[in-house]
């Protein structure tokens, strides 16, 4: 009995010891967004081929990434507020804010509908949207009924509607000023664009941000790890700082999609260093 | 007969329109370091648990990495000279170079030997390795003999030897100069130094770079991404700059070892970024 105590005191005594070690120790660092005021998150739509919530979720630990923008095939628009809540729980539980949804498009007023119906009921306050040119001011209609901003899609020269930032932007700077875009740096270049200087000119509409990098500024450049295209990313991020964007950097990863965890943690780690390499000290 | 002909016309006529286009499409740009004088490689010891050259080449291969310290996991002392060309044949294949053996511990005259043989036989002019510090005239001899560059390895404060880089410093500096060290910036940081400083000070002797980060620089602190510990790598990489180091800055990726394709990826991508972001253009 004795022998018996001294070995349990003996249990107790490493236990406690190792714990106290491990107390010690220092931990990560804060990811460096952290001192920023816009923050890095995951495009749902980069997870479109894994289409597993617990595959993204665990990609997205790995990373230290902490938003993301929910695509219906995450959590369908038909799912109850059961569904709802228990897809809010298993995302809370991974330390994952779902900060908006889409993108969605928007064909009819039914869709619309629709969407600003789902987005309330997901509880958030951003959309991100595909809306016909026609149903713009049935949008903003919508928005003035629901408070919520708008965020517009752009996608670059593969389709027809809203190509680049300056579309967006004409077709919706004459209406409630909650309806601008979701900025695609891909997309954007693709078309054309410089999308270091469509931040600065558009940022007051600028409510969601797409960050990928792609090899090329026509339809035929393709997306890509960051750091490996052609897009200015030290430039980018010193424009972020520069307007004040307060969003969401969301990674879109477009490459290798049925892969995809190497392309992503290579992307968030190239932006992270970008970041913390522009910082003023 | 002729609709076959037609046919087969088409397919032709569809197959060379493809192959324009796939070859008017733009590349991947060049990585970022390839404008600067040193290299990005992987230290082999990152895949120890892994113990397979395939994989280990496919993960350099996805990350774009090319050179490689070779451990002898990957290509055993006693390889015969066929084996040691088919090892060099199956790297060539995936674009990546050996360009050193090691880390080797050295205890004795025969392990010394045996170590700048097999360093012959393998083709590479450098050898990283940790001997004991009574053998260090016995290395100086052999650096002589040989003409190869000798970077011992330091390992902060877990083991007596070459704990960090002043402690090589002050053993190497009155031997041959072509014996150097290793600078391992993270159990530099372990054991309580600046590794930025200890390159500045120490560059003269510096043939090989082990990258990481740790969490904190005391024994306590611990290997992980970069980018989420304690080390400056803005400053770090303005150093290799400044003092013109020319050799490899070599991944040592010591987390989550039987899978760490995510924490390389993020590693390289960070430390990619942070040189791009400090280039002055």
């Amino acid at each position: 009995m004795r022998r018996l105590s001294f070995f349990l005191l003996f249990v107790l005594l490493v236990v406690t010891s190792v714990k106290a070690q491990e107390q010690q120790r220092p931990g990560q660092q804060p990811a460096p967004e952290t001192g920023e005021k816009f923050k890095i998150g995951m495009a749902g739509y980069s997870f479109v081929k894994l289409n597993d919530l617990d595959k993204s979720l665990a990609t997205m630990q790995r990373v230290d990434v902490h938003y993301l923008c929910i695509k219906d095939f995450h959590l369908p628009f038909k799912s109850t507020d059961a569904e709802i809540a228990a897809f809010h729980a298993k995302l809370k539980e991974k330390g994952v804010t779902g900060y908006a949804v889409g993108p969605i498009y928007m064909k009819t007023e039914a869709d619309i509908d629709n969407a600003f119906e789902y987005a309330k009921r997901v509880g958030v306050k951003l959309i991100v949207g595909v809306p016909n040119y026609e149903l713009l001011p049935y949008v903003d209609k919508k928005v003035k009924e629901y408070g919520f901003n708008y965020a517009i899609h752009l996608h670059g020269p593969d389709i027809k509607l809203y190509p680049d930032a300056e579309d967006v932007w004409n077709n919706v700077k004459d209406l409630d000023p909650r309806i601008g875009m979701c900025l695609d740096i891909g997309h954007d270049t693709r078309n054309g664009k410089d999308p270091v200087a469509d931040l600065k000119k558009y940022h007051t509409r600028v409510f969601d941000v797409h960050i990928k990098d792609v090899t090329g500024n026509t339809k035929l450049g393709y997306s890509l790890e960051i750091g490996r295209g052609v897009i200015d990313f030290p430039a980018f991020v010193k424009m972020l700082r520069k307007v004040g964007y307060t969003g969401v950097c969301s990674l879109e990863h477009e490459k290798d999609m049925a892969d995809p965890f190497m392309g992503i943690a290579e992307s968030i780690g190239y932006f992270r260093g970008v970041i913390e390499a522009t910082k003023k000290k």
